[in-house]
This record gives structure tokens, C-alpha cells and sequence, in this order.
């Protein structure tokens, strides 16, 4: 509290001097309110009534910011935007510290900051303010805290209903549209941590001013349902890295340590606390300060990580993230795919791709953005040429490519207008389950893709199993890349390595970011790759067309900064005049044991992958080096009560409702 | 328990069946019988027995192996060494569990297993037995267990004194010359873990039997000495990959174990607890149990990690593996500066080299062995080809290269002749420093480098300055290596990326394994770059001649079966008439935070670095961009009261000693 006081006159775009001296002094009101609240010593209270009162003196006075943008323009920044940020922090220290004040600081705080700069951010900027987006979330919120700490229900009104208190607008309008019903913030979790802010800051005030509004009641609870999906679209910590996520992010940010004391102040849910847990840190708030004493009262219990499919858009049926999680250890499994809406302007041209991970680890991975956040030598912190151009495209992906072009033609607005179309999702314990298709990412090919968890007693761990397909009447080239994470130790084919010459993959779209660094043709059909990362070997056994071929890549062309990450790539590639269908098996597997010295099952134990169809319906058929075999019927018609059959090496296999998994002689024998 | 015994006929070479059945064996004799002496439980004693008895009714009639090597063959084994190894295990558990024997079977078992395997090992294997050689500890160990299981002292003096029993051979002898008087053994740490198996697992029995003998005071307690070096040698738990070293080998291996349990039981030293807990686990030993009982009681304090030189050769004078470390803490900045001889077989040509650690990572790396250790697919977990190719190459280090030849043109015999001279090796608290030359590394080139590491107000942190210098009179190209582990962040310099075609930087010596990715010109003799890792930015700033060129390479040029690891290098490369001189500064820098999303210092503090020399003296000028300098004088002449002095911008700098350290106007006015 010894920092002397500076309250610049604006000038300084984001990132420049006055500009984030701003922010600092927001974070020293606030902080110091809370400081104030949780230990009563008046020094706190003082140094933010003097910083309060600093800014009564000449924030009347400013005009809108030299530098503001052309969209929801400023007055302290260039951006209304960071102008409610600020509003959000000082009106909550504001409502801790009033009572220390004179009724003459009081009089002058209020009139000249608080009711100054949110009239400016209501009546002042109605475009922002009546928005269902999530600026328009951060005015709320801001405008409706102010409000509370001065007494003005005309404000609150404001934030809840929109500026002419209709309700077609405002906090709860948001609420219902920003979110979908499973809690799912269409930009993906990355952008969701951001969004979740002043949602949760500004309803936990509506709770505690007019409890008799049940707001985390509303919507049959969706801002505890946003917080915990939240919460369940993080591995090893980080956030899934799906659109432009920045890979470093995850449930340690600020958000989410409120977000978390929040729900546990609602919920009591004592499996949140293993989550503050993971986190390590804590805010200066009475919930955060609750969560830390109940886990060193000892009541900690795991955290019911699940899978899960959370339903995209506002009614839940623009697509969906679905989350497959092998057990609720989380460092297991998880298989997440992504058959959501294009996610707006952030979304990445990956339709029905997927990500594994496994032992803590990305096993299966997507490149997130590319950018290096606040790195000034690198293009200013912002978003890299390479984000559009490489990042965002389809080959960058574990997603089928058409023609070496992306999804949409890499048309954003084309993109969210045509969601993935979502087969059933089913969780059966052994059977963990989910399809979707979409027929307008390329003009003339219906793609759909079913993707499970299988637990049997052939494999000593749970593999996934991915069928793609492609549908067309016209000859194309299909791309299937697989970004691996690890060192390659084994292929069923002799690889043709690009050892003395290196050139790109390709012209565009993606594709010339990518070294091609060997090739390969698959076996007979089949192709079997087989890595090792740490202390896991990860095999990927695909049944693949006569004439495919395979391609090694590597991250790193065409990249004369060296911004890329180097990240290696194998992609399964066939030319048809009819479409195609890739099975494919990936299935961690043994253990490389350096210290005792060790190696066990280096080797996948799939002998064979075959797919099989009659009619819509498909049948995939995993014979094992042991002789076990283990099928998956997937039907056509998902609907509950109908019939299916695939004829099967001569036998025919029959099934009822969407899927059916066929166990292995081994595990029916072992009585599972 | 419960294992059915097998104790089939010797017929297959190392990792086949028989090969690993019989190691299976051995390890369960061995933990039967300290289960036994544990618990007292006698179904273990019982099993152990068992076995052994089931050797007792076969081993007589094996002769030498089917698949014999040519030297040192063994009987149960493809070579002795592993029959040595056997006996090692099961004479110990022998001596546990023989008093639960009836006389017949331990008559039995005495002369049908261990007199037989003895005498094998022994006067049946001369050329081992006595050898000065890892491999004869291993048979002396064995046998001097054995002697002490059945209570006969001529094995035990054959063990000790050689099979003549003179003293010119045996265990004792190969105290004397197998670790140099610190503890050093010339293969490097990874190496020195297996070879101080036998020697602490023998001399404990020696001490627990013949206790008169002293023997962990021999050579002035030269085991101790041995198994303290080889925790000094480790950072994150893992050895420093010196020579053929597969990186995750550390303190957890087995051998460690016993070493760090019996380096307590006989120092009582509560910092070995903290590497106990680092270790992770235990063996079946009263000594090991003794670790986690006293750690489970709080007794542990920290490691006292030192910067230290270790001397190499027998008597220490045969170059040095020098150590520095920043602080007692394991995570801080180490600088390993490589200025052994050359390490036998295993050696690598990387005479002066060095390698950085920082925040637990490895900064700036040395690639360690080119094998998957165990992993069959990977030419059955032996050495690859491009280990010799490769990975022991100069090129592959931070070392300096002439001609694009490796030292001592890659000759072995010739490298085990020719150790680096060493220069003072000083530690002043702000100042650690050390110095070595070498020329017999190239026909015509002296090359002398000194590493230091300095605390100065003027940098947050430590920072390690190299002095890097060839004599010659005759032409020749220079490259020095710096295998940086990172994304590039920033240099001072245009890079001209090789964006659309990549070729190899070489053809041969190991330079045909690095792809060319970029090059770019030194501004004005100086070369600046900084990379990324985790949250820490690492800058190289060095001082070269004005015509020097940077060239960026990657690792996996010419490697048909992707058995290389992708990383990173800069090359500093200068043509030169007579020689070059460049000086390096090595700079930990700055934050990069993406939780709570700010950067702070991610460029260098480096303003300039300027290298002057008199006569034989340099002085290193490094000047701060906020206008600090800090300055460094080395001198030719490294006689202890030796006055020196060299010109200095016009300045002369003037000190006594080999070193000084010319602290910055800051740290001077802080009072330190
Ligand atoms: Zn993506
Ligand atoms: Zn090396």
C-alpha cells in the first residue's frame, strides 16, 4: 500500500504506459477493498478511498480516448471494454470500504467515478451495453455492482433487464444465450475462463443483495453448470487447447479461482476442493479463503471428473464437445472430440476432430493458437500470421482434409452457420460412445465419424476406436493426419525418409507449414504406427484403403521466424472416386522402465483392424495378436428399438438401438 | 511366492528367454532372502531355498554357453559378467536363509552352486578375475560374497588381493585405481552408477564381517567419496548425460539405492534423506528401511549440492569434470563444463565442452547416447548406428569444432591419450570459475576455455560467461555449437530461414545429421539471441570476430528410421587465418507468466560484450543496457601471486591471481 499514487491523463493504446497503469490501479483498489475485508485494518480501506478519490478528480473531465478504437471506444482506455474491467474491480471495493468514508467522499466518489463512468458504460454505450456478447456481459456486470455499492436499484434494473428494462436485453438475457444448456461457451474453454468472470462476480452479488432472485437457480442452474463445465474441459490442469487457445492456460487463471470459491460457496460440493486444490493459489475473497480452510480441515474428496457430452448453442443443438474419459482419475484416458459449432471468429476448421490424452500428457494433439501471449518480440503478444494461416486450418488437425482445402473453404461466417449433425452419445461403462456427421464443411462430401471408448479384457488398458467415413460421388483426395507426441519406434511398412532434402507438403491451406519428412505405402490395408512417449507406448492401427499412402510431417516450413513449434504428424492419405472409410484403433499400450531397465509390450497387440457394412450399418472387427476379437456395431439408424445386422467373415453379427460392443471370448470368460 | 521355478538349459544370448529367466531368478533368490531377513517369515526362506537347490541339480553339468561370447564367456549366461552378477545376488540371500537349510541341502547347495560358480568365476576366469576392470569388481564382489555366505576366507582373500593373493590384483586394487582420488570414474556418472554396485554391495560385507579391515576408510574413504560423486553428478534427479548416457537414467536406478541407504548407514548424513526422497523408493534392506523410517521421523535436511571439481584419471590429474552450481538448491543454474579425458569407449569427442541447467530443464544440452535402451524395435535396444555417427561427434556438442572434424579426428585410442591441462578452479562465492586447454584435440589448433559463473547486482540472477580461444597459424573454419532447448524468441540479427528447401549443413563427422533451417550475419562482431523455456528466457550474447556467420540447425538430417530427437541449435562460425577468441555471455532472464498473463525482462540485459587481451591476459567487458558493467580478468599465467593487467577501452584493469571479478558499479554501491 506504499505505491505512490498515478492517475495519468489517457493516451497509451493496450499495452502502453497509461493504459496499464490503469489496470494496476484498478487491482490495487480491489485488492485493497478485499484486504480491508478480510482483516478490518483501516490502512487498506484509506489507500483505495485516496485512489478513488484521485480518479474523482479527472475522470469527469476526460473525453473519449485519443486512441479508441472505432468499436465501443473508451474513455480511460481505448476500449470500453477494459473501462468496465475497471468498473467491475473498483465498485466491489468501493461497496467494502464506503462506510470509512465521509459523507463528502462519498457524495464525490459516487457522482464523479462510479455514476460517471457507468452511465457512460449504459445510457452512454447502448451498442455495448444492450449486447447479448460477452462485452456486453462485463458492462452488466459492472454497471449492476455499481448499483449495489451506492444503493441504486435503477442500475441494477438496468444490468439485469437492458437499458429500457424489457428484458430483451441485459445480465439475464446473457445468461441465457451465452451459454449452452450443458454450460458450454461456444468459443471453446479457453475463451469460456474469460467470459465466466463477470457472470459469476455479478450474480454472486445479486445472490447476496437480493437472495429472492435465485439467480444460480435460473436456467435450472446454468452459471454453476458453466463453472463446473469449466472445470471438466481441463487435462493435467491445462484447458482442452481447442480454437485459439493459448496451451498454458488452464484452472490455475483468476477466473477460475473465483469461479471454483463461487461454486463451492453455493454447492459445498467438497470434490471442488481437489480442484483449488490443483490449483495452488488462492484470491482475496472470503469464498477463496473458505475453500483453504476446509482442505486443511481435511475435507477434501476427488472431483467427479465425467464423461460427457455438453450440447453447443443456445438450445444445445448447434453440435457438441464430447468428453470421454476412461475413469475419473485424471490423469487417465480421455478422448475428446470435437463436434461443436465453429466456435465465431476464434473457431478453428477442425469439424469432428478429436485429442487423446493420456498419463498427464497430450498423446493425440492440436496445435491451439499460435501465438506467444504478451511475448513483445513476438509480432507484439498477438495473434501470429501462422494462427490464420497454419493453426486454424483443417490439416493442422486430427480432422479429415478434402483436396488439401479446409473445412468451409476457411469461410468463418460459412462455418457458423452449419453445426455438426449429432448421432447418440452413450455411456455404458464399457461402451463409452459418440458419432455426428456434417455435410457442409466441403460442397459435395457428407463426412460422419464415430469415435469410442472400450474397455476389455483383450487389452490390459482401454483404447479408443475412430471410424470416419467420407461420402461422395466425385474423386477426391482424403487426408486423415494423426499429430503424434513422442518418438516413433515402430511401423508396420518401410518408411521412404526425406533424408537429405526437405520440402513443404504443400501450397496452401496449411499445408505449407508442414515439412513432409517420409513416406510410406499401408500394408495389405493396414497401417500400424507406433510410438513412445515417456513411459507409454501408443500404437494407432488403421484399416485403410488398397492404395493409401502415408505421410510423415513435420511442423516448420515456410516459417522464417521460427514461430512454429516443431511437431511431428502422420497423415493416412487416399485418393477415391467414391469416398472413404478409415477404422483405426488407439490403444496405449506397455512400459518403457529406463531406471530398472525394462521394456514391456513395446509392440501394439492389434493384428488386425477390418470394417465391414450392410447397409448404413458398420461393424468393426479388432482381431488381437493373442487371437481375441472384439467388434463394434454402429448403425445407420440411431434410434432406440431398431434392428441391425452386418454380415461378418460369413457369420452375421445383430444388434439392437445405436451401438453394440461385442466383448472377447477372454472377457466373457473371465465373467465381466 | 508363488512363481512356479524354472531353471531351464542355457541357450539363448542376452534378452532372450533363458538370459532372462536367469536374471529372473537371481533377483528372486535375492529378494526372497531379504524378505526373509526382514520379517522372519520362513515361506520365503523356504523358496529361496528351493531354487537354489533346483540350480544345484544342474548348474555342475552346464558347460560354456551355446552362444558364447568370444571374450570372458559364461556358463548360465552368454558372458560372465552377468554370472557374476547372479552369484552377487544369490550368495547374499544364501548367507540369509542358510541356518533354515538341513545340512544336506546347504552341502548340497555349498558346493553344486556356489563353490562351482566361484571357482568358475575365479581361477576359471583368470583374465576377468583379475582384470582392473569394472567387470572384475563384479566377479570379485561375487566371490567375496560367496566366501563370506559358506564361511571360506581364501575366496574372500582372493577377492581382496587377487587370485595370487599378492595385492597386485583383486578389489582392493581395484579401489585404488578404478575412481580417481574425488570419486570421479572416467566413463561418466552414468557408468559410475553400475560400477559402484559391487564395490558398495562387497564392502559392506567386508565391514560387517571383517570390520578390522576398514575398508570404507581405504584410500581415504574413497567408496564414500565415490557414491557422494555420483549424486553431485545429477540434476532433476537424472544423471548429467555425459559420454553414452541414456537420459533418464538417475538417483532412482537400483544401484543408487543401495548406495545412498549404505552411504547413510555409515555417515549418518540427514542430507541423504533429501536424496532418498527425491529417489522415491527402496530396497529390501535393513539400511534402506533405516532411510524411510528416519525421514518418516523428520530428520532430514538438505543435500549439500556443491560446485566442485572433479579430478579425473587415478591419481586426479587427468583432466576434471567441473561442476558449478549457483546455490545449494538442486533447481538452480548448474554449469557442467566437460574437461575429463576422453571416458574410454563410451567417451565422447567433446573436449571443454559444457552443458547448462536451469529450473530444473535442461537449458543448453548435450545429446547423450543415440539408443532406446530395451526397445527391441529400435535395433533391439542396442547402441545405434547413429551413436558413433553422431552422437559422440563434436559437432553434436557445446564444443568447438575445426574443419568440421571431430577431436582427435574421432580416434579413440588417441582421445584416452590426451587429457585436457586444467587451469585454477576457484569458487569466491560471486565468482566460480574454472579453465582448461587442450591441444592435441586438432594437429595445429590450442584451444582453452574458460567457464565461469557470476553474481552481480547488475543482473537479477546469475549468469555464466565462456571464454572460448584456438591458437593456430594456420587457416581454419570454427564452429561452436550452442544446442539450445527452446522456441526462439529474439535475435539481433536478420535470420535467412531455409523456409522452402532444407539440406543437410554437412556431409560428414556428424554434421550430415543436422538439417541447415536458417543463417544470418553477426551485427558488428556480435551475435544475440534468446530463447523461451517454460517460463524463463535464456539469452547468448557472445563477442565474435566481425566476419562471423550464425547458422540455425535442427537435428534429423539423413535419419532413415527417425531414430534421432528433433532439437534445436545455433552455430557461431568464423574463418579465421590465426585462430579466434569468442566470449559468451549465458543469461537466465525474465518471466513469462500465462496464468495471470504478463511477461516481465524477456529481452537480454546484455547491452554488449567485449573481449580484450595483453599479452597473455584477457579481460571480458560485459556492459548492462541499463549502463552497468561487470568485467572478468583472466590471466595467462595462472600463478597464484601473479600480477596482471590489460587495457581496457583506453583503461588499464590491473589484478593478481589467475581470476578477478570486476563487480558493477551497482553491486559495489548496494555494499556487496
Ligand atoms: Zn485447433
Ligand atoms: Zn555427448
Amino acid at each position: 500500500m506504499r505505491a505512490p499514487i498515478a492517475v495519468p491523463t489517457p493516451k497509451d493504446p493496450g499495452g502502453g504506459y497509461t493504459h496499464e497503469q490503469h489496470k494496476r490501479n484498478a487491482s490495487l483498489i480491489y485488492d485493497a477493498g478485499q484486504m480491508y475485508r478480510l482483516t478490518g485494518d483501516a490502512d487498506y480501506a484509506d489507500y483505495a478511498g485516496k485512489l478513488m478519490l484521485a480518479y474523482a478528480d479527472v475522470y469527469p473531465s476526460w473525453g473519449l480516448h485519443p486512441a479508441k478504437k472505432e468499436q465501443s471506444p473508451g474513455r480511460m482506455f481505448w476500449q470500453n471494454l477494459n473501462e468496465s474491467m475497471w468498473l467491475l474491480n473498483v465498485s466491489q471495493s468501493y461497496a467494502a470500504i464506503k462506510d470509512t468514508l465521509t459523507p463528502d467522499q462519498r457524495a464525490k466518489i459516487e457522482a464523479d467515478v462510479l455514476r460517471n463512468m457507468a452511465d457512460f458504460l449504459s445510457d452512454g454505450s447502448p451498442e455495448t451495453f444492450n449486447k447479448v456478447h460477452n462485452h456486453g456481459t462485463w458492462a452488466t456486470a459492472a454497471v449492476g455492482l455499481t448499483g449495489y455499492a451506492i444503493g441504486d436499484e435503477n442500475y441494477v434494473e438496468q444490468a439485469l433487464l437492458g437499458l429500457d428494462k424489457s428484458g430483451e436485453a441485459g445480465f439475464l438475457k446473457q445468461m441465457d444465450k451465452l451459454f449452452s444448456p450443458d454450460g458450454y461457451y461456444n468459443e471453446g474453454p479457453y475463451y469460456q475462463r474469460f467470459a465466466l468472470m463477470p457472470f459469476v462476480v455479478f450474480a454472486q452479488a445479486v445472490q447476496q443483495n437480493e437472495p429472492e432472485r435465485e439467480i444460480f437457480e435460473k436456467r435450472d442452474g446454468i452459471l454453476k453448470k458453466a463453472i463446473y463445465a469449466t472445470i471438466q474441459q481441463n487435462y493435467g490442469g491445462l484447458f482442452f487447447p481447442i480454437n485459439d487457445a493459448i496451451k498454458d492456460k488452464g484452472i490455475a487463471t483468476r477466473e477460475l479461482l473465483h469461479g471454483v470459491a463461487i461454486a463451492y460457496d453455493l454447492t459445498g460440493d467438497t470434490g471442488l476442493l481437489s480442484v483449488a486444490e490443483a490449483q495452488g493459489k488462492y484470491v482475496l475473497t472470503p469464498e477463496s479463503r473458505a475453500l483453504s480452510e476446509d482442505i486443511a480441515a481435511g475435507k477434501m474428496t476427488d472431483f467427479d471428473y465425467r464423461t460427457m457430452r455438453l450440447g453447443d448453442g443456445e438450445t444445445g443443438t448447434e453440435g457438441a464437445l464430447d468428453i470421454i474419459r476412461a475413469s475419473t482419475d485424471p490423469d487417465d484416458l480421455v478422448l475428446v472430440v470435437k463436434n461443436t459449432s465453429q466456435g465465431l471468429g476464434h473457431g478453428h476448421f477442425d469439424k469432428l476432430g478429436f485429442m487423446v490424452f493420456d498419463a498427464g500428457r497430450e498423446i493425440l494433439r492440436d496445435y491451439g493458437a499460435a501465438r506467444f501471449l504478451n511475448i513483445e518480440s513476438k509480432y507484439g503478444g498477438h495473434y501470429l500470421v501462422e494462427n490464420n494461416a497454419f493453426a486454424k486450418q483443417t490439416i493442422a488437425h486430427n480432422a479429415l482434409v478434402v483436396d488439401e482445402t479446409s473445412h468451409f473453404g476457411g469461410d468463418v461466417e460459412l462455418g457458423n452457420q452449419n453445426a455438426p449433425v449429432l448421432g447418440t452419445f452413450t455411456d455404458t461403462g464399457d461402451l463409452k460412445i459418440t458419432s455426428a456427421e456434417i455435410d457442409t464443411a466441403y460442397p459435395d462430401v457428407l463426412m460422419d465419424r464415430t469415435m469410442a471408448m472400450i474397455t476389455d479384457a483383450a487389452f490390459p488398458r482401454a483404447i479408443v476406436v475412430d471410424l470416419i467415413e467420407a461420402h461422395s460421388d466425385n474423386p477426391h483426395q482424403y487426408d486423415l493426419p494423426f499429430y503424434y507426441n513422442g518418438q516413433l519406434t515402430e511401423t508396420n511398412f518401410k518408411i521412404t525418409a526425406d533424408t537429405t532434402v526437405r520440402q513443404p507438403l504443400g501450397q496452401d491451406n496449411g499445408y505449407q507449414y508442414l515439412w513432409r519428412v517420409g513416406t510410406a505405402s499401408a500394408i495389405e490395408g493396414l497401417s500400424q504406427i507406433t510410438w513412445l512417449l515417456d513411459r507409454t507406448f501408443y500404437s494407432v492401427t488403421s484399416s485403410v484403403p488398397q492404395n493409401s499412402n502415408v505421410i510423415f510431417a513435420e511442423i516448420g516450413a515456410n516459417d522464417p521466424d521460427f514461430n512454429l513449434r516443431r511437431e511431428p504428424a502422420f497423415i493416412l492419405r487416399t485418393n477415391s472416386l467414391n469416398g472413404v472409410s478409415i477404422a483405426s484403433v488407439i490403444e496405449p499400450h506397455g512400459e518403457y522402465n529406463p531406471t530398472v531397465e525394462y521394456t514391456l509390450n513395446s509392440h501394439s497387440n492389434v493384428k488386425s483392424v477390418q470394417h465391414f457394412e450392410t447397409g448404413g450399418d458398420d461393424y468393426i472387427l479388432i482381431e488381437t495378436k493373442d487371437g481375441q476379437r472384439v467388434g463394434l456395431g454402429v448403425s445407420g439408424d440411431m434410434t432406440e428399438n431398431a434392428a441391425h445386422s452386418v454380415s461378418v467373415d460369413g457369420a452375421v453379427m445383430r444388434w439392437t438401438g445405436p451401438y453394440k460392443l461385442f466383448h472377447s471370448d477372454r472377457h466373457q470368460s473371465e465373467g465381466n
